[in-house]
């Protein structure tokens, strides 16, 4: 379970990167990577759809993810477990009686506020120390679970209302952020159950039916790629925290006593990953975590410096036995693994991966978006580019005829069938060829080629490279070496 | 929208072919490719989980399908839309008033029924000629959405509950299948919202965005793969109906009066695709509706031959203008395309192709699936195998060191390196080779290669054909070129 943390962002560069963020927004929606969900209804707070671009951009992603995981590690496999599951498994996993927030509500304006919010909210108009003493007494509050002390803290300070103004507060009450629905028709046998809110238990209780039937051997690990939903009270930044979203996901099972080594191992092969997909390696951080929950042994963040700072990307942890183990109580079965090289039978210790997949593409997006100056004394110009790994671009090759006349678009029409079974290919005849290259700046296009009229003549086309804007005739066997040998990197 | 259609399934071979369904459906929980959702707890009616091998070929099958779609047209692109959207899109598309169930309740057992099911259950007991009859006016009632009428039918009947044994039925009520839960915390913006009952809504509602983020010219398709949920009363027949599935839907939106052009283009388009993943064509038909809903110009099912005989596999409807127009009324935005061509603004008409992703891999399994009598005059033999095309295999090769010792597990490891970047590999080195085969068989590998002594002399290894199991020596380099040839066969 991911936990959810509110970090307050100061930065004194934060003008600059909300900008930058702002115009990673507006350019996703332009240029059709990311919409918001029904938005011809006005939107869905928090939900958001992948346009043609951005779905492309997911699944590459996705693809590389899946392929180092499973291809590549003969001791992982993958599944692709449902969204809906028996009901009891999130009281197995805890997510019944503490995947909750505590909640208020002002009677006057009938608003609700996180409890956390609403004091942080107050301390940040307090002189710092005072404000310092509040959120730490509140914290000690927190970690205790104790309502009525918090519901004490906020009468003691008179905090108010922002739209009644009035401190005319409820009780604070548990507020579940799992989404309920109901199962079944037949009245005697519908039942209450979750959209998941996390993939990972769908990998535990399928432990035993993936190692009996795939024969597995410890250590191993089980990988999964999947929707979850959380009902966030405070869903925002874009698509970094959404109330519908993707993890992807690998629980690696361990001999207990081993876990310290798989997660170091893990911890260094994730992060090695994200450089893989081209990410700069000094935005990228590990960021222990302090504090434990109590049945794991050690957690980290892989963080990455998000427009708005250094935020969460993936977690790993380790988990000692405690998720199998759980589901063992409630389900009455042997979570039980036998290791035939120390002749023992034990419940395998988990060490876990987990990266928000909508994390991931913010990431690559920020990392990626460039607005540059092109300007000679002669003319202004500027480009915004999207300087994606070509493994990771929606598009791979875009191919231009010159003109639409001489014969010349359906010699790129030739081309295109040769390269389109090898890779995605986008064609377009309109417009001066500067503006084409530009529209394929903006999607993250790593190769354009032209067709000219010396294409009749000796076979051969222009190549532009994106980033360097820099052209070269070549042939087409060495144009579709040259593109594949870029997206194999 | 697809319709849900009830069919008799009477067939002579039928004891036989529910065997096959019954082998098939254990053979996919033994072999890990499809197990119930949440076994542990009992399961969850009607939701499965795809295991090790079962995931691997649903991504497969839905690469090969996004790859057909968008990467071999470029006049169409994809999306991935959200699973939660406004809840107007629900008015629009119909699904709020229209998709669902008549229900009965008896009062002494408070049990629920169908009321199909009800007065068909009732008729199968009747002489032929009176079931007609009974059924033919069945059919009119529900036609007219008369409830009332189909009350008095099975008064006049004197129709009795099962349970019970009494005619002490409550009024009949129309049972919605969507599944509705609650987004947001905040009390005054908490929404009732549904989960999608189909992805087609999520290409609708993002259609203007797409056209004029992607510049798109009509004709053009959009393609969407995604998850879909429909609280069914009778879901069965293993994967065939499922509470959560998954579609594969492209909706291609042209100039109206084209639309038959289109519609009959689709239509082979995808019957060819399904015979392009190995399926038998004599066991593909099309199947023409008779009753089209009142704004579809054309409808067809591809119907595949399953194990409980032939049934839809695919829907290709010619919807006209409809769902944009609905959304059009519904949100107040103009949902129309300026054609340059005739100079003039209309609202595309659409054909749509909707394929179950669930429905094609139970097609797959069943077309795969064989029982082989492999004995001889000596000795008794027998293998199940699934001969699935290599592009759809889950483990595309198998490497066997013959024995554990010699060197021979090293030189193995080293091909499977070499091997595994390009394709998904499986290794193992216990167990007779012969039984080696055999678990490789069963799920569906296509070439397995074993590394002995002569390996290491001349570097050869014995390749193994699944579907002949006949055997030959081959170079590494030579292997390579078979498999990755029949892979993108």
């Amino acid at each position: 379970m991911q936990e959810i943390k509110i970090q307050i962002y100061l930065c004194p560069t934060m003008a600059t990167d909300q900008n930058k963020f702002q115009a990673i927004i507006s350019h996703c929606k332009e240029y059709g990577f990311i919409f918001q969900s029904s938005e011809v209804y006005d939107g869905l707070s928090a939900v958001y759809d992948y346009g043609q671009y951005g779905s492309e951009l997911k699944k590459n992603v996705k693809d590389l993810w899946w392929k180092s995981m499973t291809q590549m590690h003969d001791n992982i496999v993958g599944i692709d477990a449902a969204i809906f599951m028996h009901p009891t498994t999130w009281k197995a996993s805890g997510h019944v009686d503490g995947f909750s927030d505590p909640m208020i509500d002002n009677k006057d304006s009938k608003k609700r506020y996180r409890v956390d919010h609403l004091i942080e909210g107050f301390a940040a108009n307090l002189p710092t120390a005072e404000a310092e003493a509040l959120i730490s007494k509140m914290e000690k509050l927190e970690a205790a679970n104790d309502l009525v002390g918090l519901k004490q803290l906020i009468d003691e300070n008179k905090i108010t209302c922002s739209v009644s103004k009035t401190a005319n507060w409820t009780d604070i009450r548990q507020f579940n952020l799992m989404f309920a629905t109901q199962l079944g028709s037949v009245a005697e046998e519908a039942n209450e159950i979750y959209l998941r809110p996390e993939t990972a238990q769908g990998i535990f209780v399928n432990f035993l039916n993936v190692q009996k039937t795939g024969r597995m051997k410890i250590p191993f690990g089980i990988a999964q790629i999947g929707k979850a939903f959380r009902n966030e009270i405070v869903a925002r930044q874009f698509i970094f925290r959404m109330r519908e979203f993707e993890q992807m996901e690998m629980q690696f099972f361990v001999r207990p006593g081993t876990e310290m080594e798989w997660y170091n191992f893990w911890k260094e092969e994730r992060l090695k990953w994200h450089k893989s997909i081209g990410i700069n390696p000094g935005k990228l951080r590990f960021h222990d975590h302090t504090k434990l929950a109590f049945y794991a042994n050690a957690a980290l963040d892989i963080e990455y410096e998000f427009p708005f700072g250094f935020k969460e990307l993936e977690g790993i942890h380790s988990r000692t036995n405690h998720d199998l183990s759980r589901h063992q109580e409630f389900s009455g079965k042997k979570m039980q693994y036998f290791d035939p090289e120390i002749n023992q039978n034990y419940i395998p210790y988990v060490v876990e991966t987990s990266v928000g997949l909508d994390r991931t593409i913010l990431m690559l997006l920020s990392e990626a978006y460039e607005e540059q100056d092109l300007s000679t004394p002669e003319k202004q110009d500027s480009r915004v580019v999207l300087k994606f790994p070509a493994k990771v671009a929606p598009i791979k090759l875009a191919i231009f005829p010159l003109t639409k006349k001489d014969g010349l678009p359906e010699i790129a029409r030739e081309i295109q069938e040769q390269c389109k079974p090898l890779f995605r290919c986008f064609y377009e005849e309109k417009d001066a060829i500067g503006r084409r290259y530009r529209r394929q700046d903006a999607i993250g296009t790593p190769f354009c080629i032209t067709v000219d009229h010396q294409t009749k003549e000796d076979g051969t086309v222009t190549i532009r490279y994106r980033d360097t804007m820099e052209q070269e005739r070549v042939g087409v066997d060495q144009l579709i070496q040259i593109v594949t040998k870029e997206i194999n990197k």
